[in-house]
């Protein structure tokens, strides 16, 4: 396989010299997009919408076909690694992700092991292949998992929660327990992640949504270590092609140089962080990935416009190193109109910067 | 008025040598506690024990008779500002604090008045004079508010939020009314904490639970200017004793520098700071109170003690210039004597290597 026609995203996140900032949006493919409600209605519910390859792709490949993004990535769920252990996610509306089984009792947290992708989450596999063929090279597909701490927080509190007292409660008092369920889920994400590789995706990417409700300390020991495990065991190259990775900790502006000394190519960073002073912290030894706002998004396009510019210029102009994204992910009450205006300012004005 | 008998807390802000580390917690009179429990019910509601100044009062003395706090902080709610200015606050159960007056329109944001504390605050006022009688100078009181920023979050919602869309599409929509709010919040809140001084509080505190959901250039421009605002206004010394300031931001530990050269004594730090990180950022310009995870407070008495130990460390032994704290509000599921832990381990450990 050969390098997408349009690799800005691939060079920007190896800090290679790029003619423009490239731009992708976490959640490009979702509930913000007409086609995609639609896409979720013909599916039934959110997790066959996951399961159904066909379907699956669809919805991957919608937001490119409205938008110039750089990057596709591929549609489906953090929580499918432990879906495939057996918990049995469910979703419900309005409450976001659940879990039949949570993981509480030590006897359930021992049983837990690390699924076979080919065999437990081949539906996953069978979309990435199928996007690949779709996408025929013009842009490149983004794998992605959940980090083990992330993970371990829905697993054990049995879905969302605003203070994770369970997750709280087995760190403080039965960190071994914790260690387990990380060690044996950081080797699920790993294989998960080399096989989504093996499939056809050109980078992956780590969302660790959770880590930024622990102490630094206990940031260190139950997260960025499992970070690290992963990162470690990563396949590093495809076809002669590089695979760059990246990690992003929501709410780790804290913790930058860690994670920048973790072996990844790039950080994503949530819109609290400077992107200025974000690169002066981690040199370039990680491109940076973000960051702004998905509030703004909810306004005016000229207010998207201004914004825009203003997190380009945050990272400085005329620079390679950056990949423009959100904060976090896309509002479902997004005008779908505001992407265009952002996905056409970053390209306008980093175009433009280039030439000064 | 004289200096209280335990002033310890007092001198800790103000950097001076300390034979131990003070410590008090954020929201230490709560529902963790069965007398706390007790007097709700004798008042009806929350809103009731908080505009009673004889419960309000009782509530305030409760952790002081069971635990060898340095400070009492007075009981009460963030919301009375606004709810003097006419929002009509009301409790719900399960859901928290909401407005029946939400700030949206216009005229309404025109409107808005600063409320004269000894008008309609009366009844806060009347419970710090009453506290303080109680106390009969043996530790000092702590006196109050939200920060404008995060008053502003509650009053444009109507209540807690998740994503605080209201809030920031006038935030980067119509910047101008946010602007106003924050101004009249801001004297709103500077008059609220000097008629606290007035009435007697030795120290004051500003939370600021939600500047944590900004980004960098929207932080300093929506709430760390008003924290200097009021700040640069607050009486500094009451019948010859320094009154120090605390300002907190949750979720602000990029930003401590800035914090730091707002001109106040101290600053609150939530959990996710590491103290000795923070300390070589500060430097010395200010005292640094926090920073224990309120859910260790979940666990056994010697996790307790395990984890309180760490924090002191982590400020770095035998020094002055720290608060002990939490890094948020005592969780409601706190058994009670888990902090009679903390308050020994506090006091034993710190005067022990004080005398290293």
């Amino acid at each position: 396989m050969s390098r997408p026609h349009n690799d800005t995203f691939l060079r920007a996140l190896l800090g290679e010299p790029t003619d423009y900032t490239p731009v992708w949006l976490m959640r490009q493919a979702g509930r913000y997009l007409p086609e995609y409600r639609q896409a979720r209605q013909r599916a039934g519910d959110f997790l066959t919408l996951c399961k159904t390859p066909s379907l699956a792709c669809e919805v991957t490949l919608q937001p490119l076909a409205r938008y110039d993004l750089d990057a596709a990535i591929l549609f489906s769920d953090i929580l499918t690694i432990p879906d495939a252990m057996g918990l049995g996610l469910y979703f419900t509306e309005g409450e976001g992700p659940r879990f039949e089984n949570p993981l509480r009792e030590e006897w359930d947290i021992r049983d837990l092991f690390v699924p076979n992708p080919t065999e437990h989450l081949s539906y996953v596999l069978e979309t990435v292949r199928e996007v690949r063929r779709a996408l025929d090279n013009s842009v490149p597909l983004i794998g992605f998992a959940g980090s083990p701490f992330t993970l371990a927080c829905y697993m054990v509190e049995g879905g969302g929660s605003r203070d994770f007292h369970h997750l709280k409660r087995m760190l403080y008092g039965r960190p071994d327990l914790l260690h387990h369920i990380l060690t044996v889920t950081a080797d699920a994400v790993t294989d998960y992640l080399n096989a989504q590789i093996e499939s056809g995706v050109q980078a992956v990417m780590i969302f660790d949504s959770w880590g930024g409700i622990l102490s630094t300390p206990a940031y260190r020991e139950f997260s960025l270590a499992y970070l690290q495990r992963i990162v470690d065991r990563l396949i590093r190259e495809k076809d002669g092609q590089r695979v760059p990775s990246i990690v992003f900790t929501k709410g780790g502006g804290l913790w930058l140089e860690e994670m920048a000394a973790l072996g990844c190519d790039a950080l994503g960073v949530d819109w609290s962080v400077d992107l200025a002073a974000a690169r002066s912290r981690v040199g370039d030894r990680v491109a940076l990935q973000g960051n702004l706002d998905p509030a703004v998004l909810l306004t005016t396009p000229e207010i998207v416009a201004a914004e825009t510019t203003r997190v380009l210029q945050s990272f400085g102009v005329g620079n390679s190193g950056h990949v423009f994204n959100l904060g976090h992910g896309v509002s479902r009450f997004t005008p779908p109109e505001n992407i265009s205006v952002l996905v056409d300012t970053v390209h306008t004005q980093s175009r433009l910067w280039r030439k000064l």
